[in-house]
């Protein structure tokens, strides 16, 4: 269902921040996608194609990250030196991370297993990109509240916006969740590092519910304020 | 010849989406046709140069794909969040099977053989992923059909999205029907299970002979309503 | 010195043919450059460089093709279904073509030698994918020379365009005078199949002298016309 | 602290001429980000990670080098034969200085060692990359001041343009030494032809401080005048 009062977009035309930022991610999907190998035997093609789930799952996430960056240029259109430095750290985790990402799902599907110890500095290097890479969107969309009467952002949209930062930043407690947890819990234990990423759902849930509510009583009050007496 | 009355482009200008699969869509054409090694040897030239038709046929198959999309998005410019999903999965099988595609069509000219078993296989390979792109076609262009009241699209844009959600819906058929012959057929005729798709020629040629008479009726109409009495 | 009358571009924007065409050819360009090994001694580092007077004339070879795709988009914007096909078997050829131009220009600086059967058929590879370019550039700048009513070209643009339909004939006739070379030379002059692509200079340097003279005399011609008697 | 009269935009979107950079750019970041081979086992996870610091440190200097492309863009717009000969010997140099930036900032951080003969060699490569980058980019800024009356840059603007011009030239000076003392200085003092690039702060430091308070005079001066008596 639609919003009542859509956030406005305020980008007219594709930034050439966008299309650089387009093309690092094109490549990085691509990179995920793609093993370097043609398949040369029907075995080594078969083998290929057992790799769909984790490329699916790793390609899912990448399209979530790319998405919050679709939205926030969409919407609010900031081109200043803070988000050009952001957008660069961001750029650079994003490619960093493609092949661990890659490995990481690829040994999940693979039922790849790994020690104790191994999978402590695994947990670490995924929640610290993973963490990274939500506090670089928190950073963003929180500039874009402190600049909110310069882009003219009006009650609705800053709600939106501070939903989205309420949104990145719990998935940066998570992240940070996870990698504590992969240093103090018993070997027995270490997988609950890697369940912990279950939470994202419920909080995104609760997240979108709570602010949600608060949006259509917002909206409602100013359908009343601006209908007839 | 240009129809009396053309589809008219929704589209200004290049939106972020269409840019983003064109990355993607640029990867997949350049993965078909170099491949990794440059060659250091006379013979590895020659023997690069004898993948020229699987080239040009994998080049073909995905430029047609390509166009379909070139077509939506100019003419619909519909960019809501179903677009984006459908959109999304179809840069993912896309690029998921460009090695498959790469792989099966230097099979043929290489003159490789399978047995009937692999044959299966392979055939369902490639036809689910035939399959689940046209799906995608169809089910993008059945969206626009539906939404044709907030398009402004006229009576003969209607009839043309709607050869197009035809034509697609074909492929889709044609593409099922192979894996299923896969299966069902004995060995000695598994290699139906590849000539069906000789259908499609036929098939685009009767769905463009009977929709194109009914255009051109449609636009004599047209002609005949909008002259004077 | 600029004309007096320069050529009107036609094009407000990048269309979306030119932003996929600029990514074919960018990765063409990559591969060019790029070998897919960093060095990881020293001694292949020296190597690598050694490789310099090939990649700068290949990259040099591939922005002359790109110049005049850029130019072709930019002054006509021609967006029909023959120029989208043309511009297909561009970019296949281009791609296809990366590599052999690559290992043809490697060999010759590294003074790698080939027997006079090999050069035969290395001169016919260079030869038929040069002419191919350049007959398909042939065909868009004819194309658009046709479509010049419609186009709104006024005399000059119609003449530049009819050189640059001269300069890319005369590019397929050299290519294909090359492969011809190629065959029926004897095997000590083998090397004129080569040397021949050096007729490229003079032959456009003519055909500008004696296009650019008449261009210089309908400029005098149109500024008389217009002056004030 | 922004300017009180900022350097005013005169690109409205996109070139091509940008948007093809920056799939070269796009292509060179990949590169320096990504290895060839996903990792397969824990151990060549672990060793892509202590990859990180160069890694960051290549992506930042390309970065810079991009920044600078943009900015010239954004700001003047031209395009002229002359930029786009001078933007194409830089994307020439660009692609070809990824894998020996590659190479030698991991030389760096793996510490690895080189003899005074091969490290006089790299020194050479990376100064004359270095300085030819930037040798580039001063042609650029200096072609847009030639060009400023046409441009209609005011006052503030030349100014800000021959800030860019000294800068860039300070940097091609920086690498130019740097060669210089690669082949001058004793083998136990080769180290500085590196250290030398640790001038580059404080020079545009200078650089910076001094054409600054010169802009603020001439920004007082402008106020000052304006106003009414």
């Amino acid at each position: 269902m639609p919003d009542a009062f859509p956030f406005r977009y305020r980008a007219r035309e594709v930034s050439r921040i966008e299309a650089f930022s387009d093309i690092v991610f094109g490549f990085a999907l691509t990179l995920i996608v793609v093993s370097l190998e043609v398949p040369k035997t029907y075995s080594e093609l078969i083998e290929a194609m057992y790799g769909f789930p984790a490329f699916a799952l790793c390609f899912a996430i990448l399209l979530w990250i790319w998405h919050a960056h679709y939205t926030f240029y969409r919407r609010y259109a900031i081109h200043d030196e803070f988000t050009l430095v952001i957008n660069s750290l961001l750029l650079f985790v994003v490619l960093f991370y493609v092949y661990p990402l890659k490995f990481i799902f690829g040994g999940i599907f693979a039922n790849r297993g790994h020690g104790a110890g191994n999978a402590r500095v695994i947990f670490t290097i995924y929640g610290l990109g993973f963490a990274a890479i939500f506090l670089l969107y928190t950073l963003l969309y929180h500039h874009a509240l402190k600049r909110s009467a310069e882009l003219d952002l009006n009650l609705l949209e800053r709600h939106d916006t501070r939903t989205h930062v309420y949104m990145f930043a719990t998935d940066v407690a998570i992240g940070t969740l996870s990698v504590i947890l992969a240093w103090t819990l018993p070997a027995r234990l270490i997988g609950l590092a890697g369940f912990i990423y279950f939470l994202i759902g419920p909080a995104m849930g609760t997240i979108g519910w709570v602010m949600g509510s608060r949006r259509r009583a917002m909206e409602a009050k100013m359908v009343s304020d601006t209908s007839p007496a």
